[in-house]
């Protein structure tokens, strides 16, 4: 099921969009939250008739660092042996479409194209094989991050943490098995990022059982998952695009602030 | 006036506590929130009878590191010449006598004695001279640290965010000058922490604006300042105090998790 979150013309709304993509498709409400199974309102709308938001607002966004090898390698730094760990604010989410809004006090904005999951339910020491009893779905996530003050800081957080700085969406797949999901990325129409789920340093399994050993986690709760090479800066007027194979595209314009 | 939020007979609640330190204080039941200018719905109960919580629950909690020269000098730092800004999950928040959880995965947990500042309007870009129109109050906080895992982590993510690391109370003093303002951190009956917020690196104004002008923060958020020298390790089955002078005490019990 795809699940999203939309603004329609009477407020807001999640939904469950249904139909293969193109102009058919529609947006079914849902009764009170996604979560557990959902029931339905019986209302509905074309697709094409409601605005995306962002498909869910988590209470924290755990992250991880240097996931990757090549992009570890393409930043100068060892690949991890134990987690790279940080966060993101609540504050720093938008949904697709959104401007990502460029902080003057940056000279180098970048993209991090990513596979974003959703944890569907309160849990606290998950052990990496139990992960999938514990997850929602599976989202794209953008995780923008302030280059030169990641450099200069050492803490990430300043960095990270801009309002915009977190895209997430369009929807979150409920059906899915991410262990080896293309991620690509465009700059307005180049390939810029191209690389597998298949290559994260820590899987999925085992960052929930990692993070979850640390802090318990809530229904919509967000982990991110890390980025494959190919990172770089937006400047304003462009557009970036992420796509996780079996999900769909996320595309934010760049703003200044 | 000073703010709380308490576990009642018949529920949970935001209160007003009334009266001179002592046994006939009582708490004044809050409608709604404690934002703005309060309401009341009339009840009220001694505070003897109940159960002081975390009075307020972050979305999120913004915290200096090495914000007292005294403390970064007794942990080998330099003191910073630009803020090091962490986050903790509002996971991690507990209310006064909720037990602080020691990880078994850590073999040092140290408190830090700290002054909290309750923001109490949504609010982005605020001048460090406007930060009391956004203040709602002033609490007491601990920022519990794993600081082997600190050490070890380079990102204090892992170390400040374990289920608990947050203490947070007794309550929100919302008339206070807290420039300087004596701090003391009591382990069972050693006093193990004396310092001044005047002695603050950063002041509060100064935090405000630096962490105001990368997010957005929300009533309720949490600004950890800080903490003065002496910080120390904590054992299952010690107490720690905490005590901000025109405040209050903010006393936990330490367990194993």
């Amino acid at each position: 099921m795809r699940l999203a979150r939309i603004a329609h013309p009477d407020g807001v709304a999640f939904v469950a969009i249904d139909g293969p993509d193109g102009s058919e498709q529609r947006a079914r409400e849902i009764a009170d939250h996604p979560f557990g199974a959902p029931t339905f309102t019986g209302k509905s709308w074309p697709l094409a008739d409601v605005r995306l938001l962002a498909p869910i607002l988590p209470s924290k966004v755990l992250c991880l660092g240097r996931n990757f090898r090549d992009h570890a390698a393409e930043l100068g730094n060892p690949v991890p042996t134990s987690p790279i760990l940080f966060m993101k604010p609540s504050t720093s989410v938008i949904g697709p479409n959104a401007a990502i809004k460029l902080p003057a006090n940056s000279a180098r904005v970048d993209y991090e194209g990513e596979l974003a999951v959703v944890i569907g339910k309160p849990c606290r020491d998950v052990k990496a094989e139990d992960a999938a009893s514990v997850i929602l779905g599976y989202t794209v996530g953008n995780d923008v991050t302030a280059r030169d003050q990641q450099k200069a800081d050492v803490q990430f957080t300043r960095a990270k943490s801009y309002d915009s700085f977190c895209p997430l969406g369009p929807w979150i797949e409920t059906e899915l098995d991410p262990s080896e999901l293309r991620i690509t990325t465009e700059l307005d129409d180049v390939v810029v990022q191209d690389g597998s789920t298949a290559d994260m340093v820590f899987s999925i399994g085992e960052f929930l059982e990692y993070v979850s050993g640390i802090m318990t986690l809530l229904p919509g709760d967000v982990l991110l998952t890390g980025t494959p090479a190919g990172v770089g800066p937006m400047v304003a007027g462009q557009s970036i695009s992420i796509t996780v194979e079996g999900i769909g595209t996320l595309t934010n314009p760049i703003q200044a602030r």
